[in-house]
């Protein structure tokens, strides 16, 4: 659905919903076993809530792309990925809770050495110790351009962000990274015409950072990538008509709600702190959405186990959601994390909605197989939002 | 998923596929009985396989909507039929395995009859033996056209192929067959201003064999009609980054096959001989199109037995193709042939990806009604292929 078709139908309602993302939630079998993490993990509270639920499974691409967590969050907030892209430097720049602004221009940076005659050794600088690398960013933070505001933030080992602040900056810009040993670091060139003063900028900042790294070896040079402007999104508050809360643990899932207008909860570093936030805001808002990482983290380490027992804390945790008392509840996920791939996989993912209206099907279990009978069929993930609208009972019919 | 946009998820791998495609092999079930060809089938080797794949429908152009082979092909090959249009003189030079090139312009001819007045009395010249129609061919092979290339191939029976070969050729030119008798054929027109010179080319080739045949009654006069140009497709080894050969014992898909850029491999007539070339190329390329055309014929004819034994037949090779252990392979088919239509049909066809993060679906046997449960869906024939790049992961995520 168009959102600014869907904007026309929203109407007002008391009612309160909940958007449960499982980072990574949906799996793949265990070799020699027919069983997912999610047909192993005992998870009654999942299972009971399905039963209760409409089923299905969500794809938030296309048929085998792979999401990255940007589009699989996107797709889950109702926009289609492929049409609102959140680039690479934006997505590093909101990994590390940086307070990105409409106009800022984000790169990922990272330390490199460079031998005597300029030519890169190592574009990762031998992965120097993260504290090092808060150290030369401060020396970096010294760099003052005239005509844009600098900003530069450590990640963590060889990584940094570089932000550009200021009116009329692109993030068409190529990369200084050449992606190769034995050469110098590339120019930035403009891609497009209007590109030029930022590309400027970024070479008057490298040239500017040269001196300043000069003695840093191994990190004794800078090489920048993923330029980009922070999207222009349609304010999900706006759009749908939610006074909406972002409650997650993990500063990427902080930055991609706060990127689409969601007001972001303080909270602590676990899932129980979440739900103890969820509910001292919980008559303060309209719709939550309430982010889950322990699944993807275990399924990348490749830890079926670990991962089997992150669904099962999550369950654990589902009661206390429940009484709460939403009239909306979903669960679903960015994107499929099996443990067996060790990483994103392109598998559609199981998707739940409950509601009062929610037509439940005869789905018994919380599992990719079970979820592939529900009613809800294979949905795109950016249509959940508008079913989740309807079942909120949100949204007036189209035509009289 | 945009071709342009799928290119840049590509990464390379040393994984092997093999898509093998059974031409028209859906079905539908025999008058009385509730068993389709696929059901009514001994194909251990297939259902075995099913179970272990994930399963499908999948369907090439649109609801209701039956392939002719060009479109049911691309689709397989990953590419949009209502996008990328393969025109009917294009598929008869593919079919008699002629040479095209790009630029050139192909329609298919039919030897006619006329009347002393020029007025057509048998559109199809009586069905003129083939070895007679390949003796006027030779006549027509004397006509010399300045400016262009004239290339006259014949088919089988009345038919035949005209190529055009030069600079600047377009295929929008007005077909001569008037579709009707007791009318003269009609001259060829420009449907668009580029394609004047064209027209006047084909013109003066219909005048010039006016002469060669008036002797040759009753295959006097020539028609032409389906002209088109070699459309430019995306190459599929550049679009997938993939080594991709054709083996194919027919013409018509070798030539399909040769369009997309596959290397087409020497083969000899029968299946059997197809899994030879198989096994013998095996380490040279990373894809292998392999095409089994039997079930097809079978179901042209009406032949249901003849359909089922015709699965069997390519059953047993199964053990053949698995045995060198691709990495991805899929099981589809361009189109149904349901005897019962004694033609295509617009049926979706059964498909499986069986690899080892395939996620096996409970599909358990290889038939229309089972397919239709696989966690596969009902799929559109080019999104098989970003699936199969995911199988064989050769394909990076999108969006960080």
């Amino acid at each position: 659905m168009d959102l600014d078709l869907l904007r026309t139908l929203v109407i007002g309602n008391a009612t309160r919903i909940v958007l449960c993302s499982l980072d990574g939630l949906g799996g793949l079998p265990r070799p020699g076993t027919a069983k997912s993490e999610l047909a192993t993990a005992r998870i009654p509270n999942l299972h009971a809530l399905a039963a209760r639920s409409a089923c299905g499974l969500i794809r938030h691409v296309g048929p085998g792309i792979t999401p990255g967590s940007g589009p699989g969050h996107l797709g889950l907030f109702g926009y289609d990925p492929l049409r609102y892209v959140v680039g690479r430097g934006v997505l590093e720049a909101l990994g590390i809770d940086f307070d990105l602004r409409p106009g800022d221009v984000a790169a990922r940076g990272n330390f490199c050495s460079v031998d005597g005659d300029g030519l890169i050794t190592d574009r990762r600088a031998g992965r120097i110790q993260t504290e090092l690398c808060n150290r030369l960013v401060e020396r970096l933070r010294q760099i003052r351009l005239k005509g844009v505001e600098v900003l530069v933030e450590p990640v963590r080992e060889h990584r940094f962000v570089l932000v550009l602040r200021g009116a009329g900056l692109s993030g068409r810009v190529s990369e200084t990274d050449p992606q190769a040993l034995g050469v110098p670091p590339l120019a930035a060139l403009a891609l497009v015409p209007e590109a030029e003063t930022t590309a400027a900028f970024v070479n008057r900042f490298v040239e500017a950072a040269r001196p300043l790294l000069k003695d840093a070896a191994p990190a004794n040079m800078l090489l920048l990538r993923g330029f980009d402007r922070q999207p222009d999104l349609p304010r999900l508050p706006e759009v749908f008509g939610l006074k909406a809360a972002a409650i997650a643990a993990y500063p990427m899932y902080r930055g991609l709600a706060r990127l689409v207008g969601m007001e972001v909860l303080k909270t602590g570093s676990t899932f129980a702190d979440e739900v103890t936030t969820l509910r001292e805001h919980w008559s303060a808002y309209d719709f939550f959405f309430l982010h889950y990482k322990d699944t993807d983290k275990a399924g990348e380490d490749g830890d079926f186990d670990g991962k089997v027992a992150a669904l099962e804390r999550f369950d654990a945790h589902l009661p206390d959601i429940l009484a709460l008392r939403p009239d909306v509840l979903v669960v679903s996920g960015d994107h499929a994390t099996p443990s067996v791939l060790k990483g994103h996989g392109w598998q559609p993912v199981p998707a739940l909605i409950w509601s009062a209206y929610c037509g439940a099907d005869p789905v018994r279990h919380f599992t990719e197989r079970a979820c592939a009978a529900g009613t809800l069929g294979l949905l795109a993930a950016q249509d959940l939002m508008p079913l989740v609208m309807a079942n909120a009972l949100r949204l007036t019919k189209f035509g009289a």
